[in-house]
């Protein structure tokens, strides 16, 4: 990611500005407004603006006339107890507003969350620049026979290059095709010329959000299942998150990323081995799948293996 | 409206505090920050954070790198292109978090706006203030005749003082009656003792909202048509607007509240005067009641007079 | 509850009438439509209309140009794999129009539902008719020690009665004032009147929702800590989801009501007792409180008696 | 556009079928299920289930125990009244279900009208077919001088020849590299694979709208600053509301497309117009743009030539 000298002079005076406020700030989170931090090759995420803190949950939760209690521990329990129990609103009160930049097809997948506000760059406005994604040699994979939307393992490095060349060309012609529409001899309008360019294309949005739909967000985003170049961007966000309301981002580590929702069945299963049962597959009430995802997640022997 | 000195002294505390913040910052709306606007008789409204300005708009249409354009001209420029064509998210860019105590009956008009984020204080786990709404006597009318959900005439100051007697004596009574039920010697749960109070009680919220919802908000409750309980709040809210983003409330005075829509017929209507013509309520196309009006606002006889 | 005739007979016309579709049509839904089922003491649920089906949900998974496939069992698996692996929008592709009747403070809570249509009457519109919701005196409780907002033991039968006595006058006198303010001599405009009504006062509304969104607001409210009055409307409209989606019922009750969430440090107590450790609560990063849920949820000893 | 006869069976089977329900029912419409409306050379639109009718609008609006009212009169002036005064929760009431083939830079401006149920064929899940939109010769114009976001005049033969030559050219390209990545040689991730598809690929979708969120896209989708390639698909949804609700459609002509908002100052030139006087640019307070619009929608002279 490069940018160039009239952007970065354009972020270094939006970094180097300062105002005197009442409202709730953040000294860890100042520091990183406004610098991009890298996302894939040509591709950002710079924090714009936020909204509130983790006092500023405690304080809608209890609609209070002042900033919060005084008293950290109490707020963090409030916090903790809120997640836990899956309540909302009090996360909402909470707001932050991001600049991305990011591939197309990542676009696509982003913009499905729709509590969010979104202004994205016009194609039909604005002439594109030349910038498209093209992965990384360790992040091309073959396709996952397991999982009909994963990847699997790894292209050798000889496959990895001729892929790369692959795209590479197609996109370097995309792109001079659309110039030439463009250009003076046919002058095609901006909203026709860019349909011929690829979905690595990359694009640029704000994107606003309030916290508990960007907990949303990052438990879907973050998860392995995720894929990969979506995935970048949600730790990119997750980093700022972190910075920005610590006792929220230390409850979501521990009810929501690092938890886990069992079924009745599971549950059930659950209760027998810790009565020292032995249920078989077919006691279960489970799939094939889930029966073998649970076993192993606790270390069972799934009684199939002889089969 | 009387808050209790604990409370004032929150309040207080929170509009001393000062931060350093590299946020857009608006000096003139910080001034506003925390203190209660009063609203009928024991309400408020007091802005407890905002998120972006006027420039923020201009920064999020344009998906820029900077703070917006150096040029306050430009600016303006755009936000009146931007609200006169109708577009929706640059507004949306911008973010408002107030506390507001109002009465149960706004509340339900007012939570009809789905897009906003809201915390209420809940009846179930705490008891409710000994505070209802009583109007004044000035706002005191007979039903409306033509409009069915509307009033009309003042009553007379004895009517007014006979309902005003009723109100306080029901109020009084309920809430003495919710005493007794949540008192030692019934004890009845908190979420069915206040199943005995009217709607004129007051409760209170956090409530945040972008800009485009809010302004949508305003527009209809800032209407003379809207119930005048509620466009007491909406003109307070309206005031930090104004003080917050003056170009677009510039802009939202000469393109939403002082414009108006006209209908296809209409349209007609206008364009056969301004060619002299004299078109009759018949040649219109329009329902009596719509060609009435027509007519008054542009100071035509009806032709219906006679008849 | 008790419907006068002319609403009576209007829902008998409604239920007798016989259309032909190419529509989606669950003829055991069909059989409910229409009829109101009882809620409370004057509420009721009745379904209006509904569009989709099982089928509905797989053939908008799978964005087919048919109506879903033609095995049974294939579609039910998928429907377990959605549910489970929480996708939201072919859920959302099924929806349901309601006509309910409830007390304010119940549709106070239902309202919190944001995604949702909703038409209620307007009490600045009609006069309201006076019914009033009186519980039943087996459902008078007292506040809850433990549960801030919940209900504790029953009261005695002289409390009971003292209860209902005490708040079926003060809504006596409560519409008396509504009607007299209404009436010839003062004539108040309704607006204003109706602020004197309580919030156990029944309103109606049109609800219309989408699947997805239903069976959130179901898992919220079927819950054994939502309130009771507005449990009672969910278990109704469960009712006619069950009916509706029978596939979607029952994975519901695995995927969703049977089962549970556990966090980070909650896994890790489970991974030890079936490694047969014994973890003190001081290992466990528990709070006492889901500490004691969770040993008492497994049958194991919490290690806390004896302190 | 050209179905396989696979898919052709399927939506014949499915426009076969006929059920009995108690819904209400639109014969009209019942007629147009189903069978795709072609849009652009290989999109369609087609019609796969709705709820509600005119009748349903205004029974919701009363929150009425019958089928709305016997008089088809009242109900045409009732809805006419709620479409005027942007009453937008009784339209909410009705919900129409669409199939979709667009191409992707379609689907991207489509998108944005969030408040809309959507589950898009995955190119994560599935390879996608050899279908890309080339604009017919005649929908091909230059970029446009005045509107920064529009098309101007048409290419000539020849340019228009060779633009559709390079599209075609890079389309074909792309799509083979795609099927060569896919291929058993490299056997890259479908998720990855894809990126190098262009945005006038097709993909498609079941989307599903309220009446009033429909009326909204409608209202900017039909309108002539529309890009052509989203409006040919909003003429195709247009033609089935039509039948679905006729009397909405009637009204949505008169108060929504066949009218127009006049802002404050615009308004004032319209007064001034009509008493005779005559107001010049400089004493409008509109920019020069404006006035000239103004002018000439109403027939005057701006004033403006001679200098």
């Amino acid at each position: 990611m490069k940018l160039d000298s009239d952007k970065a002079a354009e972020i270094a005076a939006s970094h180097a500005q300062q105002f005197t406020t009442k409202r709730p700030t953040v000294p860890a989170l100042e520091e990183k407004m406004f610098t991009p931090i890298q996302c894939l090759d040509h591709g950002f995420v710079r924090l714009v603006d936020y909204m509130g803190d983790d006092s500023a949950i405690v304080q809608a939760a209890r609609v209070s006339y002042g900033a919060g209690t005084k008293k950290m521990r109490q707020d963090r329990g409030l916090i903790r107890y809120l997640l836990r129990h899956r309540h909302t609103t009090p996360f909402e009160m909470c707001e932050i507003k991001l600049h991305v930049k990011l591939p197309i097809f990542v676009a696509r997948q982003w913009i499905r969350h729709r509590t969010a506000n979104v202004n994205e760059i016009s194609a039909r406005y604005s002439v594109l620049d030349n910038e498209f994604y093209l992965p990384s040699p360790e992040h091309l994979n073959v396709q996952s026979i397991n999982n009909k939307q994963g990847r699997g393992d790894a292209l050798t490095e000889a496959q990895s290059a001729m892929v790369l060349e692959m795209l590479k060309r197609d996109a370097t012609q995309a792109y001079q095709t659309y110039s030439d529409l463009l250009g003076e001899e046919l002058g095609l309008a901006r909203e026709l010329a860019r349909m011929n360019l690829p979905v690595n294309w990359y694009t640029q949005w704000y994107w606003k959000v309030d916290l508990h739909n960007l907990l949303h967000f990052l438990a879907l985003r973050m998860d392995a299942h995720a894929q990969y170049e979506i995935r970048v961007f949600a730790d990119a966000i997750g980093s700022l998150v972190k910075e920005w309301v610590p006792h929220v981002w230390e409850a979501f580590q521990d009810y929501r990323m690092g938890g886990a929702f069992f079924a009745r069945q599971e549950l059930e299963m659950i209760q027998a081995w810790l009565k020292q049962e032995t249920p078989s597959f077919e006691d279960s009430g489970l799939s094939k799948r889930e029966w073998v995802a649970l076993c192993k997640r606790f270390g069972r022997a799934t009684g199939l293996e002889a089969k």
